[in-house]
């Protein structure tokens, strides 16, 4: 018999998301278009394409540089930051699991929004940590809220996604900034910007990076077309970044990872276009959703939450009806969010498939 | 200020290896020949590398399946084990970090020998484990000292790494068998076959999938020629396996990774081209070795201990003359085994220019 750690016995076998492909093989069927997950189907830079296969034909056999070297600088001078203000991790995801181990242990309160990333929550829970919930106030995180909380509770740590998932939405700029200024001593605000690629400068602050209440994630699954590479980085305080060393899997980022994630920020050509792919797809949802008399929620991301309008039951109903119909889209997990269905911009030829299969779901 | 915990607090910002590129980078150039890593120079099957390629292009932009699902079936099948039995995870690396969060909390204490895996004692300390360490017996792993130390101090889990890195040493499948039946109750055998696909049935045991009291963990890292595409496995009892699914990075393994993988298994031409490509550098090796009047340790991987025969100072500064000289190699850290360098095997070109550089390196 293993003998586990208390915190792994009081912990249940989670999966914060169930993957399309395990739908599909409980379906029986593949679907004929994957809006759900918030990937970007326009695809990266075909030179990060060329660049990954390359690698993949002359250098897959050599593990990664674990320094991350050329990346962490090119991300530098993209991000008007020293290199040693930036870690590499496997995807967001890892970021946000070495974050926590960083500061969270057994008992360590936590705030975050009520029904925001599954995933930040998972890893919470996977040091021990306590969660605390505030709910969304009109479909935005309650800034000032998260932070009265973190302050009554003591909390170590605070999750903002901005722009927000699963609703889409944004804060401005300037509330951001003044969030920072008024996070508690002793505690960092971890500020997902996993959809920033979507938004301007009135969304996305300049922050001093060696601001020691502020650690913030980026990827290239959205916007770059990398979901499948798993690569994302973390801009933050020296001293911050260095202690991802104390814990992280130095070798752990895929070598053609790398390299593609490298190229791909040199191709600002491509990231126009799938800016520019996206709002056309989110204007087309907007449509549809028209159409339908559904109400679409201004969104500053590459997704969009419809309100279906008749609250989580039929939202429900709505999504399990176009799942049905081969249509892969998602829903926020809480109510009131859950009235809503959460849609990736795809191709024109997929919203409209989803345009075409929309009506009888909502029946 | 972060608030950091108190086991963060006491660890340093550690770096299990240093990479060649940080070497490349701080001696101003780039290494002739990569015999450090015990990577596979002889790459992946071309196979999966016109699957990897077509993935890169067609569909990186999607997140990889969660469940891993194909390549757990195809190596359930491979392994003779069920698909429950299997784990996939972002390297060895990452599958031994897990492993340790599952079973080492603040003072569990760990066995291992002194000179083994530097990444597996890595994680055993960023979870506040106690290292305990036997010394290895004539450049074996001494199995009875390890079961024996788990049993005096009530450890949770041993490493053993069979066959062994960094001596390239093997200990037969019959005490192997042996001394899993002796691990003591409630401990848990991680036995590293990282190097099993070099080995035949005589090193490498057929172990009952449902034993409780051994984990294996594999990788694609060495035969198969994937180094850098971060992807192991690790095959134990369903319950243990089911347990990753608590704390894992259930979207870590990169697309293009799953499909190498997956591939990779099914091209067994390639595989045994690497095996006799292997056998044949070690046999250059030994004769390299023999000429400069060294000894090579037999190994069972796909690399050569050379014990340079004057301890570790004098091995230190043929290693250090190697890598000046272009040669990337490294050598273990701890005495006695660090009389040895260790070189990798590397094509007939690449051994040729170690044996030509070496003279001039133990001057």
């Amino acid at each position: 018999m293993v003998t586990y750690t208390e915190l792994i016995k009081s912990l249940s076998a989670e999966v914060p998301f169930v993957g399309p492909e395990t739908q599909e093989r409980f379906l029986g069927s593949e679907f004929k278009v994957r809006l759900g997950a918030n990937e970007s189907i326009f695809g990266p830079s075909e030179m990060a394409i060329n660049a990954m296969q390359k690698s993949a034909n002359y250098d897959i056999w050599k593990y990664g540089d674990p320094e991350n070297f050329e990346l962490r600088n090119a991300l530098a001078l993209k991000m008007k930051v020293s290199d040693s203000n930036i870690v590499i991790g496997e995807g967001i995801d890892a970021l946000l699991g070495y974050l926590v181990r960083l500061i969270v242990e057994p008992g360590t309160k936590v705030v975050t929004s009520l029904g925001a990333y599954p995933t930040f929550n998972y890893h919470v829970r996977g040091s021990g940590g306590e969660l605390i919930f505030t709910p969304y106030k009109e479909d935005h995180e309650d800034l000032e809220a998260l932070v009265a909380f973190a302050t009554k509770h003591g909390a170590k740590l605070i999750y903002v996604a901005n722009p927000d998932n699963p609703m889409g939405t944004a804060i401005s700029a300037k509330r951001i900034q003044d969030t920072i200024r008024n996070i508690p001593e002793g505690c960092l605000l971890c500020l997902d910007e996993a959809y920033a690629d979507f938004s301007k400068e009135d969304i996305i602050p300049i922050i001093d990076p060696e601001n020691t209440r502020v650690l913030r994630l980026r990827t290239f699954s959205k916007a770059y077309g990398l979901a499948g590479a798993r690569i994302g980085f973390a801009v933050g305080a020296k001293e911050l970044i260095k202690s991802f060393d104390k814990i992280r899997n130095h070798f752990g980022v895929n070598r053609i990872a790398q390299i593609g994630a490298l190229v791909s920020i040199s191709d600002e050509e491509h990231l126009k276009k799938v800016q520019k792919a996206v709002d056309f797809g989110k204007e087309l949802i907007g449509k549809i959703t028209t159409e339908n008399n559904l109400l679409a929620i201004k969104s500053f991301t590459n997704f969009v939450a419809i309100d279906c309008g008749r609250g989580g039951h039929y939202a429900k109903k709505v999504m399990d009806n176009l799942i049905k119909s081969g249509v892969f889209v998602r829903m926020p997990s809480v109510s009131p969010l859950n009235r809503c269905i959460r849609v990736t911009v795809g191709t024109e030829e997929d919203l409209n498939f989803f345009a075409e299969k929309l009506p009888e779901a909502l029946k």
